[in-house]
């Protein structure tokens, strides 16, 4: 196999192997096809497979009742920010209420704005976002179009413990960096939506997942490829999709039914996983500071602080040498930051864990 | 190698193998980086120098002087329908002339009219698209934010034969189908745009080249996602870019460049491609009939029909006993359709060729 190293990066994240070899395998022609899954139309009988596979998939992992719409869009998450209160804020009258629980959430706030009026819930600047709110904090609108939250923050590090569902709005969830990382009740969410780099595929595909009733809210006349209802109608196949980027996320979820169990099975590891560095800072007597509140933290981002700037460089020069890749903090934060997303093994969260006790030994 | 086809698609479409055995040789790690190009981070540097290669070979193959923008969007052609209004219409208090020479012509003003007042300087509905207008014909407004224009109409078949340069108003030009079929005179176009899922690499990614001036007209305020300014200011990584498609690209371009030669190069294949088939068509006696007008014949796409249905559905199920797939025409229009762009081998070609002049022969 390849030399690979272990890569913390926080998306575009690490793949299955397994979807990885699959798909090297066929790269020059399908089984029984002929040619790549790149070069086939989207409308031939080779890609409505994949399409219906992948549904399918997405529709047992996730546990998706009769009622909802699932679609296969572009553009990422940062789109979403748009086309949310495009379809469902603009032109109702009423605010949409948005609680930010970080930088993700601030940016899905801030294109709102542009469409319609904003009610901010809650807001955690002033603790830089190391915890959430109660449903008792929030400050929720009396007739708000919706509620918008996000469930996992990435640069942050901080995760709702189980559904963040608040109110009795209609909830719009991101769930971006926590999609399929462990079991979700569907029915508390009106709206939800991932971008697929981080635990369900490749950048340049979102799945976007809607109950039906919402799609008799978009008002006529948006640009069509802004347009949910549109989409729907046309089984996501209104333009050429991301095909590519579908038929990573068709493996992916091959890999997490068939080769983990399903989502349980993966939230069980990625528990365990989170578990072996959550352990480490807390036993570090404070030498690895973590940003997150203990009872707010990720099961996808482990945010941490080594004493300063400095020791900090030196932990992410030593770690390449390790081969753990990409652990700098986001830009606008510092630190470190390990992402472990559901592809992550847990050999290398050890190999991680190692090398942070070893490294305080030497340089604590 | 791979048991291969001769793949017709309209697009998705057929990659010039070298780029696909690139592509699957690294699809578990880069060389010296240890993971796939699919996981890494759009902020490494293995990305960065992806994304400079890119634009260096676009640059040098197209022949992009200073003064250009290059973006690489996400949506396909059918979000630059929309996008393109949303810069360059919206609140100019201007019309934009739209010249419909086929389907995707038609769309692009029906996304416009959404935005803005629209001026349809000439529509070739009366004889489905068959012939292309000259300028005397066109009816342009003395004050036209923008010309848009389509090079080449990939469900009809027709194209002009060079730069559609047209008017004095800002150039928009969508050159999904054509880009880099052959070279292009740049400073005619002020905007110009190819989704990559034909000549240029796969779905998923748009290239949008603009002259810097025509940045200074993008109204405040859009959405990000939307924002031609946005994206040329954060070198089209203001959010996660359609890294793997990017990368497509690259391979794509790096065959044009070294293993065909340049775009000249490129164009002269593909008149030696195309002629093949409309050789036989101009010598079936009336057998195959063509839809373009001879002088506004695609290089892409040649569209004919046969005698009655019937025979094309024959004509159509032999064709995949040769290996010849994916010819049935777009299903709004019928008959067939073989698309040659740049990565359809002569061989390919060549093979349809004998196959229609042998279809004839037994059924005409």
């Amino acid at each position: 196999m390849a030399d690979r190293v272990y890569n913390f990066s926080a998306g575009p994240a690490v793949l299955p192997v397994p979807a990885l070899e699959q798909a090297q395998k066929d790269l020059l022609a399908l089984p029984g096809v002929g040619a790549s899954v790149m070069e086939i139309s989207h409308r031939s009988k080779a890609f409505d497979a994949i399409m219906a596979e992948t549904r399918q998939l997405l529709t047992d992992l996730v546990g998706i009742p009769e009622g909802y719409t699932m679609l296969f869009l572009q553009g990422g998450a940062s789109l979403q920010f748009s086309m949310v209160p495009m379809n469902f804020l603009q032109g109702t009258g009423k605010p949409a209420d948005y609680i930010i629980t970080g930088t993700w959430g601030g940016k899905g706030k801030e294109e709102a704005q542009k469409l319609g009026t904003v009610n901010v819930a809650w807001d955690g600047a002033s603790h830089n976002y190391s915890y959430l709110p109660t449903g008792a904090e929030l400050k929720l609108s009396p007739d708000a179009a919706y509620i918008h939250v996000t469930s996992n923050e990435t640069i942050q590090g901080v995760q709702f413990p189980s559904d963040p569902k608040f109110g009795t709005a209609p909830l719009v969830c991101d769930l971006s960096s926590d999609f399929m990382c462990r079991p979700i009740d569907i029915k508390k969410y009106d709206v939800l939506y991932a971008c697929a780099q981080k635990n369900a595929g490749i950048a340049g595909c979102t799945v976007v997942l809607l109950k039906n009733e919402m799609l008799e809210r978009v008002p006529k006349g948006l640009p069509s490829m802004l347009d949910y209802k549109l989409f729907a109608k046309n089984d996501s196949l209104y333009n050429t999709p991301p095909c590519f980027a579908i038929y990573m996320l068709m493996l992916v979820c091959r890999w997490l039914k068939n080769d983990i169990g399903g989502l349980k099975k993966m939230e069980e590891h990625n528990k365990a996983k989170c578990k072996l560095l959550y352990d480490v800072l807390d036993s570090s007597g404070g030498y690895f500071q973590g940003h997150a509140r203990p009872d707010c933290r990720s099961l996808m981002n482990v945010t941490f602080r080594l004493p300063n700037e400095e020791v900090e460089t030196k932990f992410l020069a030593e770690a390449k040498t390790h081969k753990l890749v990409d652990l700098k903090g986001h830009r606008s934060v510092g630190g470190i930051r390990a992402s472990i997303y559901n592809a992550m093994p847990i050999e290398g969260v050890k190999t991680l864990a190692a090398f942070m006790t070893d490294f305080q030994k030497k340089n604590g």
